[in-house]
């Protein structure tokens, strides 16, 4: 019978000696070997489950110094009683499960929120997951974690770490935080001016219920991180929707007026827009003339990719009224949940007790744990592989953006980030798209929750790439945007109904030898395409990060043809070609529109 | 130069691979080994530091996989420039230590608690430490909880748990405290009833943010749980002070006002009562009548030493009107901070929406770690091995309460939890006191601030068990009682000015054969003393572990003395005997007053 209850599975990495433990034990504590009854012996077990005796042997060995089980001499192995001891019997308690009831009149504190989450539970088995924040498991660390879990599980580590009081910190992680992160930030903190925090969540939770009540104003982004503004709400205060522009945060007389303002430098969310040098010398000078607080969530500025990152706002600040959150990579932190605070002492003298009253101390076994993954230096290691990972995920979206939805989409000139904030044409309809798009295999992130205000545009939606491997990434925009065609077919400028004039092999041979285009890509930056009268091309864009390319182009059947040697895949493309006064327009093999151009340099009359 | 920031220690459980990476990095981030730099060769290095060239060429190899350092064909080991990449480099910012400011003005939710802590930091080198829920890290499951933790942190495991979101708990987790610990307090559960909080506090303070605000009136303890009442009154709640009987929170019409009651029924906080069956039913019913929520504190329901603990009021509650809190063993849950609520499934939805908006879920690695540790079943075999630890302490402790500070303090009658609320003599300053023990290496608790009320008795103090070895146990309050004896010395009854008449030997000859005594013991169970003419004694006392002694007495230079054969230790010990009318006193030799003890089935005249 013992037999039937337990299930060997040899596929598992698990021990042998593991598992029938396990199903021992859970056998004893549920009540199926109950107190006083005898299990077999371990010659007939391992019989039973066709394992070595010597594996029972030590199973039965390990039980009996716990206490589950006793050997009774030429008797045999009994469950003990003590195993109950303690325990509630079942009888003596009504033991029911209770019918629910509305308890709703009691709520005084219920969240209006809805809570509905941006992603499906399954996500990972989304061939194409764009969901920013959500990591594929490959990105995890298990080896370092595991090490650095382990020396903080030693009894000398865990003799340290118990001392601690429920206001303390770590010391260790503190000043890791200290030596290995805070100074890529530009910033220097004492301990006393870091809180560990239960991720920054956590944070801005603790900063608030501080800093806000009903008194108090608040400036926050529009679009903007949809958790704060909660948070704000919740509190009482009153907000003030600062618009983005593409060097972040809008500075403006609106803020004049505000105790507090709350932005997100590194990669504003979700537009993932990075607030220029001089915008942040702006906001600064404005918080110091009308003496604002700051709040600055400095979410992921690992991820900057294109040029150094620019310096905190806390590093530039001369008169302490920055108070600044952060936290681990996103991918340690999701479950690990480590963030920290670092602001005037006083502060966080204050935001130390709240945290008490509201949880006691992040978990210590956990910053100790992250303390010797700083300290190891794997922390360090895996944000440059993470960097790399992300970076290189990142180009081939861009690029992916730019060959498939050229000329229909916009994603603005973003330097890094793990997502792009994606606006559509006109007439698209970013939630019909989200639901159509999941039909396919396709996440993306709904971006409805980023606005407060009601005339927010409805043609956006957001791609991430922390949960996509980089080779499902051209594949998934390229259905992607297939489907943006189904959905905006009727309003998309087609060959047949184009204004202009379509160009004939004759008329594409008379216009584009020796001419110099000029497009946009979608990111923001201009392109500029020389087509020589010898069939060669050279392409250059603009940005940070300049591209060069060079092809070959030529005229067949009514078509300009062209293959880069790196851009577009490398892959050969045909465009029919329509002059409209001196724009260009391509159209696919489809006569789906493609592309508007201008011509530069060109000294030839449209025939 | 190098093997000068490179030390080894020997010493450390740590390996030299280990070691010299760590200092490696170090050098690498803070900048003694900039980008560029050139390191010793493997042959140099290991030469310097004494160690095999295979460890130095180990450590080599990771950093070259990790991208620290670079190996330059015929030119030897670069630290590499990706190192500092996507750092804010020092002169770019203005990297200042702030001078401190006056924050105070914007502080909105600031607490009026001092923070005081019942503690003192470097607790564990005071030799006796009774302070309750510190533990000696003797206690830890350290080879238990590494296994788990390394069971929850594979692959495989962590592409289960990161797939959670925000709001949600681990499964495993979940279906493992339903079926391994709520029956111990059979409660049942589904998944839906029950909400992971990180550690008890969390719980409480997520149902104050649901259930509280002004408007509410809640029923507490007094003396009480006083982060409990901070929460509350933080949320701006009216509270109406209980006071606490032999059997638990008292039940009358002043609960009738209530919306709330705050209780804990295991082991009351601070004073360990048990609340009785009756007073159970008892406070189900006015919670009926009144339509009233309960919520149910069940803190260390598995210290219970004397008989079956009772159920949870939730496995006796037929309206769903108990909101359960727990949390694991201290022991576990101090460091790793794990808790949990079993309520109503609306109302747990409720909750789950409040946690992610101030946290999202407690950390899903711990978790993750804790439901192994309960499915191998360590959990339990933990259990027992406390119950057995913590009732040996408690023992102790209550043996050396009786024979060092007889009719001296008490403690009412208690039966688990792992500390004694103790009142002393009525002239005692509990905190007087407890500043004096601390000099002399004896931490005890002080209780002040578990009352709310102005006028709460002085001379109460706390002692536990959980951070002091039971060897330590009879030496540290033999000297507290010294101390007390001390402190309270010019109230104290002595033999000089003792009402009653002295006993000389042949008036002890006469009285004491035969003769039957009743105590108090301090821990509130009555005692008998048989002595038999033969010189033969038997002791009994009551209470659920009535305990029977014998030994022998006799008469000696105008004493009674008396040895028994377990209790007082074995020892001998000598008293002076005056009578004073019905009752009898005894001295002992340094004429100090030790015990007052009542004739029964005595049928001498007293001479």
């Amino acid at each position: 019978m013992i037999s039937r209850l337990i299930h060997i599975d040899t596929s598992l990495n698990d021990s042998l000696q593991s598992q029938i433990r396990q199903k021992l034990v859970e056998g004893i504590i549920v009540g199926s070997f109950p107190s006083g009854s005898k299990l077999p012996s371990s010659r007939k077990l391992a019989k039973q489950l066709e394992v070595s005796r010597n594996t029972v042997v030590l199973v039965y060995q390990t039980l009996i110094d716990e206490g589950y089980i006793e050997s009774r001499e030429r008797s045999g192995i009994y469950v003990t009683s003590q195993v109950h001891q303690g325990k509630v019997s079942i009888t003596q308690a009504s033991n029911h499960l209770l019918k629910p009831t509305d308890n709703n009149y009691r709520f005084k504190g219920a969240l209006a929120t809805t809570n509905a989450t941006s992603c499906p539970a399954n996500w990972q088995n989304f061939p194409y997951s764009f969901i920013d924040g959500k990591f594929d498991s490959s990105l995890y660390p298990v080896k370092e974690w595991r090490e650095a879990t382990n020396k903080a599980n030693t009894t000398r580590e865990i003799y340290q770490w118990a001392q601690l009081q429920g206001k303390e910190d770590d010391p260790m992680l503190l000043d890791e935080i200290r030596s290995k992160i805070l100074p890529r930030r530009g910033i220097e903190a004492s301990r006393d001016e870091i809180l560990i925090t239960a991720g920054s969540q956590q944070a801005l939770f603790l900063i608030t219920q501080l800093f806000v009540n009903n008194s108090v104003k608040v400036a926050v982004e529009e679009p903007g991180y949809p958790e704060m503004r909660e948070l704000l709400l919740h509190q009482g205060a009153e907000l003030v929707y600062q618009p983005i522009d593409v060097t972040g945060m809008e500075v403006n007389e609106q803020l004049d007026s505000c105790d507090i303002i709350y932005t997100t430098p590194s990669h504003q969310t979700p537009t993932s827009i990075t607030m220029s040098m001089s915008r942040r010398d702006e906001l600064l000078k404005k918080a110091h003339q009308q003496d604002i607080l700051i709040i600055e969530d400095d979410f992921e500025f690992e991820s900057n990719f294109l040029g150094q990152p620019h310096p905190a706002l806390r590093s530039l600040d001369k008169d302490n009224r920055v108070v600044y959150v952060s936290c681990l990579s996103k991918v340690l932190a999701s479950g690990v949940q480590i963030g920290f605070i670092v602001a005037d002492a006083n502060v966080i003298a204050e935001l130390r007790k709240l945290r008490k009253l509201v949880m006691r101390n992040p978990p210590l076994n956990n910053q100790r744990a992250v303390a010797y993954f700083l300290s190891l230096g794997y922390y360090d290691a895996y944000m440059m592989h993470l960097h790399k990972v992300f970076f290189e995920r990142w180009l081939t979206l861009r690029e992916a953006l730019n060959i498939y939805l050229p000329n229909c989409i916009d994603t603005g000139p973003i330097q890094g980030g793990t997502a792009y904030w994606v606006t559509g044409p006109e007439q698209l309809n970013g939630e019909y798209l989200r639901e159509k798009a999941a039909e396919i295999g396709i996440l993306i992130e709904p971006v409805k929750r980023y606005f407060t205000t009601p005339e927010h545009p409805e043609n956006c939606f957001r791609l991430g790439v922390t949960g996509i491997p980089n080779d499902k990434i051209r594949e998934g925009v390229s259905k992607l945007a297939e489907l943006i065609h189904q959905l905006t077919n009727e309003f998309e400028e087609k060959l047949s109904n184009a204004k202009g004039k379509l160009l004939n092999n004759d008329a594409l041979q008379q216009v584009l030898p020796d001419v110099q285009l000029e497009c946009q890509m979608v990111y923001g930056v201009p392109c500029t395409i020389n087509l020589l009268a010898n069939g060669e091309m050279f392409g250059i864009t603009g940005g940070k990060d300049h591209e060069l390319d060079s092809g070959r182009w030529w005229i067949k059947d009514g078509m300009y043809y062209r293959q880069w040697n790196l851009w577009g895949y490398g892959e050969i493309k045909g465009f029919y070609v329509i002059m409209d006064g001196d724009e260009m327009k391509w159209f696919d093999q489809n006569h789906r529109f493609v592309r508007q151009l201008e011509l530069k340099g060109y000294n030839k009359l449209v025939p």
